[in-house]
């Protein structure tokens, strides 16, 4: 139903083609182990890797003024914003490819609300599911509030965009509305849409919780991006937990038009794909890993690929300009493509 | 164009009648002197109000235990949120008739922002505006998540939804589009949809702004509620700004099928529109305030009732019950309703 929509919606009012969407994993934005925690530092740095991957120019290494767009007060400091809108006025352009989509997941954001409440269950007739919707929703839009802001600080015109505030809705948790013109629209005036994972409506179960993952591949579906990345706390898919020290990184998986996906590299699990068990972020079991796998597969599957990496690092920097081939050996992370 | 969709709109999806929209004025609950602050007890007393307007119970008096909605950390607050989910998975049910709609302005939020840009005046090839724009949408959306977890508190099931992201634009202006099916569906399944003042994009200007007072008109349009209450910082509708120890208060206007008001109480005003400068918040100039009455008097000449009143006062409790006769002495305020 979804991936109807998304044919019908791709053709009409599509602009020029989006190079890239992001997926800010909530791994690697927040501290899991400590509720609404922001990792800050990881935060600034993802965004102004966003930032250096959208950049037109070159540069000389020298480190340019940005033009910062969160005019708001920060919580602590009393101090009102310096805006220098004569300087901002005279500037010729903000020099970035803005034609990005950012997708962030809720890490230690929601969950707690969610899984307290059993949103993702449904049954809205439950005053405990009813107050956790809410609550969930609180929790989800105050992380997308300081991510927009974040973006906002290092240049770029960032948007944010609720799902459930969009009209995105599921039916028994698949997909069921999910109008994107908006962001279209959004995209086409040079802002960079902002979305999460969120408490949603649904048609059967009256509501559950639609993850960032699936949001990615409707997008990706419906606005064929360039390429896709996924950026979480390691460097990649591992055939183990990456805690465990004989844990082999994947670097390329790919997925054949049937959906089916085998490693391609190391060579040495060359063929398998059964008999590893996935694994992405250090604080997930494996258990759900396969499923985030399978979202990523169904991306590549479409020929866009999918770069799955450690954020803040050199990699996670080429991953978002799109400068990573197979071949590059000093790239630690995992392509996932069609083998077509 | 709106109209239209509106007429379009109303039919299919339209459940039960809303009871009340309810503009929470941007004067109510922020300090307008202060850059990006919130009127604490102000909006407290509002959503307490508000909860008591929806209970479906009398009550003896005793205050009954309130379902918190808002599972998040408070900033400044380093403990974890209680939530006792036993007692709430226990209960019954609300208790309230949720069939009302929140919309509130900017106050001191997003006017700095805009006001230092232009981004009412449009045209996003300005580096000024594009980023005006960005920070106008932060500082609104951070004032509207405040306002969604003040209701939340109160154990109303408040959930925030942007116009922008709702899709909302205009063109020249006025509204153009304005889809309402996920607001309709939100209230069908039980919660309270928050709305705002917002910057919108606009299909000849690039972006403009989208006040709350046109999303009401809007909205009461396309929905119909029993009637519908301002909150403000003042009275109601003076004859001059309420500052002047001479200014009267207007407690009747009558609105005519061309849309012509005229004051009917108190009797010495009479017949009186164009001579008196209406005036309704105390730090508005004059000047703007017309514009807010002309959107009131278009609610209601759909012979919906519109009770302009003071935040945090018996007389906005009865507003918001939708207790209010033109009968009635003691209570001060302006009705504001159609001659028909």
């Amino acid at each position: 139903m979804a991936e109807e929509a998304a044919q019908e919606q791709r053709s009409p009012t599509a602009p020029r083609p989006v190079r890239c969407i992001v997926k800010l994993g909530g791994a690697a934005i927040t501290n899991k182990g400590e509720l609404e925690s922001i990792n800050e530092e990881s935060l600034r740095s993802a965004c102004a890797q966003l930032r250096q991957a959208m950049s037109e120019s070159e540069g000389d290494g020298a480190p340019e003024k940005v033009l910062g767009m969160d005019w708001s007060k920060r919580h602590g400091d009393p101090a009102d914003p310096a805006v220098d809108a004569e300087w901002i006025a005279g500037m010729a352009g903000l020099g970035l490819d803005t034609n990005f989509i950012v997708v962030h997941g809720a890490g230690s954001f929601g969950h707690f609300q969610a899984s307290r409440s059993g949103v993702h269950k449904g049954g809205l007739h439950s005053t405990l599911v009813k107050a956790g919707f809410v609550a969930t929703r609180i929790s989800v839009t105050s992380l997308n509030q300081e991510i927009v802001r974040a973006l906002a600080r290092e240049g770029i015109p960032s948007v944010g965009m609720s799902p459930f505030a969009c009209g995105w809705s599921t039916s028994l948790r698949k997909l069921a509305s999910a109008n994107a013109s908006q962001i279209i629209q959004s995209l086409h005036a040079g802002f960079v849409p902002v979305l999460h994972g969120d408490a949603v409506l649904d048609e059967l179960l009256d509501c559950t919780i639609l993850s960032g993952d699936v949001i990615i591949r409707h997008l990706a579906q419906l606005l064929s991006p360039k390429y896709v990345v996924f950026l979480t706390d390691v460097h990649g898919v591992y055939d183990r937990p990456p805690t465990d020290p004989n844990a082999v990184l994947l670097k390329e998986i790919e997925v054949d038009g049937k959906g089916s996906w085998s490693v391609v590299k190391p060579a040495l699990l060359q063929g398998n794909n059964k008999g590893v068990e996935i694994s992405v972020a250090a604080h997930d079991t494996t258990g759900g890993m396969e499923t985030k796998i399978l979202e990523a597969a169904a991306i590549a599957r479409l020929g866009i690929d999918v770069y799955i990496t450690k954020a803040g690092t050199e990699h996670s920097l080429r991953a978002l300009k799109g400068d990573v081939s197979s071949d590059s050996e000093d790239w630690l992370g995992t392509i996932i493509r069609s083998s077509k």
